[in-house]
């Protein structure tokens, strides 16, 4: 007989850190007894989901009881025909994140090491810790900008994965395509993630995803997501684009069903919702510079922004404010998780919702000065 | 620059055999031109799903932007409620077989053994390769029996998960409490993992689907899905039960939001469905009792089942019937895959799709004879 207490889980899973999500509003609603809260804490599509996906869905719920096609062969086609590649060169996943932990089950050993922008989206160390590899951090320049010299400064002999999000998750920063095309041709047998979930609010002109570098048959992975323009995160699908032969190698480490059913209608019906995209593009260029005539009125330094988030500097009292614009019904998240302590990251909302948020905060630095 | 071409997948993956998922409907349908096609080959819900998952869902469609429940809250508390556990004896996944991946990443280290009895659900093999752990297969007695002591003689000092399917797919046979217990009380620093995904449809008086050890704090995992009785293949949703300290392991190495919002509310919803669990009960009931009459009176050898499924004996024209049987609309299950070519897998379906199906075979054996 075995008692639970005996069975240990494996040494390598000490290294994870518990993911911290932004709150939900129904939570901090119960919790703060708040008639109305905001939530400007996941980069969330503020205008909801596409209207043509939750359409979809409604056109989908009887036939539930079946399996969900394993191959998302539909869905694939219409992300093949997007971005000019083959349905060969696409994989659908359980959301973007799943996709970092299935690259990392297909490409990395023991002792492999993984080089990751430091602060960065927290599921590259996740999916690294689980295979047992190391993380090699590479802190930004001043200004949170892509430090190219110093990434390829990191690759030794054990490098397999080199993860560039752009733009970054939580600065807002991107790579310029030459310092990405500079990184990719100097680098050898390394494999180069390049996460875009951000892209459609990029609107830089020396901005590219690398869907290009996959064309010309580099080791590129594009990743992608619904979560973020199409404002489908609560059904769940990211995809990859990558040459054929890297795609296969992943395809073998993916469970048959992960993206279910009606997250593959709502993404095939989503990604051909032009007039959601072109809205919500327009909404969140509006709504970043709302934020920065607000952040600039108030003497606040902000990080300038490629995505549907800002990063701004609230000095030592940050955590402080965090919870008390928490206490007011405005959920953003603090810096602390990436070693930001000063800073708060705040998604753009709606215009209306921004105001809440510009107003509550003033009403605090006032009260505090 | 690296070409893709040098980017090798990690060596143990050689061993995964791609998933052969049931065939869908539309697939058949359209590769065959056939009017009529009935699916009997992924054990599915003939009834469709449940009424009241389908309506909660449509209720839960305008916050699709905003990510899940990270936690599914509701969810498990509706689970911790109908099995009697706390909700942290709990943890919710996309689909059962995201678990049986998360259990292998939690304890399994490379050269770990794990034991499976064979033939049985092939998502075992696939959870220990991916962790470079080596798959020791244990045959049935007779009839597909379990057979303890053959598992019992097959545990090393490197052994770390024993997977027990009840009842087991695809042969239908269970295990009877008494030998359970025998297993349970003998092994020493080992995890059961007990694989009770078509629990509702086993109607033996000593089944048990263990959730008594896991109250007794046993290093016991019971696997449960929505994807059988529940009728909500499609949305993802699949449990597990297990003492507080195995549940906080496997939760290290979950992606935050793995089941998805549709799939929380719907699951949520079923899980109450006193009348769609009842009715699906007794359709599979009458639908076992019609096939093995059928069977009987075709001189074919069958597996007395406690699941949703019959497995039956058609000879060495095994492969060569399923192919036929494909050709006139009904899709099952070639034994093949599971090293059984003489049989074929068939899903209980409704008393008309049974019918369809035994006047098909019918058909095609007189032809033969």
């Amino acid at each position: 007989m075995t008692s639970s207490h005996t069975i240990k889980a494996r040494k390598t899973l000490d290294k994870i850190q518990p993911y911290s999500p932004g709150k939900p509003i129904w939570e901090v609603q119960k919790e703060l007894g708040l008639d109305r809260v905001i939530k400007l804490a996941s980069n969330e599509n503020p205008l909801g989901p596409s209207p043509k996906a939750v359409a979809a869905i409604q056109n989908g719920l009887a036939e539930l009881n079946r399996y969900p096609d394993a191959d998302a062969s539909a869905l694939k086609k219409a992300i093949a025909n997007k971005f000019q590649v083959t349905p060969q060169q696409v994989i659908t996943t359980n959301g973007a994140d799943e996709l970092i932990t299935l690259i990392s089950e297909a490409f990395l050993e023991a002792g492999d090491e993984v080089i990751v922008p430091s602060p960065s989206f927290s599921e590259y160390d996740f999916g690294a810790h689980i295979m047992g590899a190391t993380v090699v951090p590479v802190k930004f320049k001043e200004g949170f900008e892509y430090d190219v010299d110093a990434l390829l400064a990191a690759v030794t002999e054990k490098t397999k994965i080199i993860y560039i999000c752009t733009p970054n998750n939580p600065t807002g920063t991107y790579i310029p395509k030459s310092d990405l095309d500079k990184l990719v041709e100097a680098i050898d047998n390394v494999l180069v993630v390049i996460d875009a979930a951000y892209d459609h609010f990029a609107d830089a002109a020396d901005y590219t995803n690398g869907v290009e570098y996959i064309n010309a048959g580099q080791s590129v992975v594009t990743l992608e997501t619904f979560s973020k323009i199409y404002g489908i995160a609560g059904v769940r699908v990211g995809f990859g684009i990558a040459p054929e032969s890297i795609i296969q190698s992943i395809l073998k480490v993916k469970e048959p069903f992960n993206v279910n059913t009606l997250a593959q209608i709502a993404a095939t019906a989503a990604i051909e919702d032009t007039e959601h995209v072109q809205t919500s593009q327009e909404t969140n260029k509006a709504g970043r510079k709302q934020l920065y005539k607000a952040f600039k009125d108030l003497g606040l330094t902000y990080v300038e922004s490629m995505a549907n988030f800002v990063l701004v500097q609230l000095g030592e009292d940050g955590e402080e404010l965090y919870k008390q614009l928490m206490a007011k019904g405005v959920i953003v998240r603090h810096g602390k998780i990436w070693g930001l302590p000063d800073y708060i990251r705040v998604s753009v909302g709606t215009t209306e919702e921004n105001q809440f948020f510009i107003d509550v905060l003033k009403g605090l630095l006032v009260k505090q000065a």
